[in-house]
């Protein structure tokens, strides 16, 4: 049998050793982290996520301000609000929810957050320093997703140097972070995403496999090596039948799981992880400008 | 036979264009795009490099500013020279060669080089901007290795979407940025390094080789496909006797021409062409400030 790996349990400690942390240093500061959460309009994802990292970041101590704004709201208001939450010294990471409606330009709103209280780790200059650094180290913002694929293939407790490792998919979110995080694990590394020839073959030859491609269940047995440790970024909502849905991974669970030694889930998996990343970015954001 | 990429060739090319560009910027602004170049200390390989990029430089019509610093200088004060450079509105790219003396913090160095000055495209906002882009478009400070690496495939004319890529080495300066480079134009992109097992085979499967490790003709027949192409990025001197010596590239030429359908020999591929990206990246910057 595989290991499952349950990333609700794994991101319970994580958030549990977070909550220690900020009551020290509540103590030791009479202050504690603070995040500015920025959600525009009214898409129910948005809600979902949103309602969820609001209430973890409560229950580690981390002050939340919510700010929802309307689906019409001006790009440049949206921008004011981001700055004055930059200069605010009571918030240490900004999150501006995605996606952003159509007529507001997401790269520029995204680099307008300051790098310092850059929580998603998406600003252009986090984006560099973590491809420049040697190490995954305390001092990075690292995109959420990919941190908590590292995280949970740190708890296996292997050798993860020299470990041939598969990124599907190479979006700024999760695959190119990701595939950055991995080459400094030393494994070596390989992206593959939709141009790729022979994708399965590739896939099949990994020690390690991340799948974020977005595709329900689109990863099967016949793209997986025996023994092999699989990751599943994949959330994809589909139909069982008229009334109900479910949410399934992009890898197809019920038959890769008899053929590899580590698998997460999903629900369960990556989801609760990604979550505590923010967390964790939110809280390293301000020991880094307070305590370091 | 193999196709000679012929880098001192297609150097002259890119220089001829830039000429004649300059040309123009000049009787439209009045102005030519500036180059600042830094030495510091008297290391023998460091010096050539210095006088090339600046003949060059001078050939296309750039106008170059040396500063030649003892190598006992204090890196506050090198600092200070790179703001007032970044102040100086003639000065439209900084280049520090390196490696700097020990006593001297690289990565404070060049992170104090304005971003829209980097003309070796090393400081993390550039690193960060190069990954996140969709496109390897004119707007981007490129790391002018790697740069010059891609302009060499682009002279086959081929479709390089799906082709199976292999980076070997890790390095902010070529490998890393090289990956990135490949992965946007659709390239399956695999990094293979010190920690890589059976690096010999994962290199035999690639359609296309780049090789940056530093160690002279460790790329022998046995690494390479059929008909694969190879860009040597390795510049080794090597001793024949006790008298003379020569340049080799990490590619063991002799023997892998025969093979392979397209190569870039060591001297006259990567090195010229190195050179006129930095050139390039100058001119760049120039029209980003001036022009657009």
């Amino acid at each position: 049998m595989p290991r499952i790996l349950d990333g609700k349990k794994i991101a319970q400690n994580l958030k549990d050793q977070l909550k220690i942390e900020i009551e020290n240093i509540k103590i030791k500061s009479n202050r504690v982290p603070g995040l500015a959460v920025i959600q525009v309009g009214n898409v129910a994802a948005s809600s979902v996520y949103v309602k969820a990292k609001t209430k973890a970041a409560k229950e580690v101590g981390i002050d939340v301000i919510d700010h929802h704004l309307v689906e019409s709201v001006n790009q440049d208001d949206l921008i004011n609000l981001i700055n004055q939450l930059n200069n605010n010294d009571d918030v240490n990471g900004i999150l501006v929810q995605l996606p952003l409606p159509k007529t507001i330009n997401e790269e520029v709103v995204l680099n307008s957050i300051a790098p310092e209280k850059d929580a998603d780790g998406f600003h252009p200059l986090n984006v560099g320093k973590l491809s420049i650094s040697q190490k995954n180290d305390e001092s990075l913002m690292i995109p959420c997703t990919p941190y908590g694929c590292l995280l949970l293939l740190r708890e296996l407790n292997i050798n993860l140097a020299g470990k041939n490792a598969v990124v599907i998919g190479r979006s700024n979110i999760v695959g190119k972070p990701m595939a950055q995080l991995l080459l400094k694990e030393s494994c070596t590394v390989t992206t593959v995403h939709s141009k790729t020839i022979n994708i399965e073959s590739i896939c099949k030859k990994a020690d390690i496999l991340i799948a974020a491609i977005g595709k329900p269940e689109f990863v099967n047995k016949d793209w997986v090596k025996e023994g092999a440790i699989i990751i599943d970024v994949g959330i994809n909502r589909i139909k069982i039948n008229e009334e109900k849905s479910k949410l399934v991974g992009d890898v197809l669970f019920s038959e890769v799981e008899h053929k590899v030694s580590a698998i997460s889930p999903v629900p369960g998996g990556v989801g609760p992880m990604t979550i505590a990343c923010l967390l964790r970015n939110t809280t390293a954001a301000f020991k880094l400008k307070f305590i370091d």
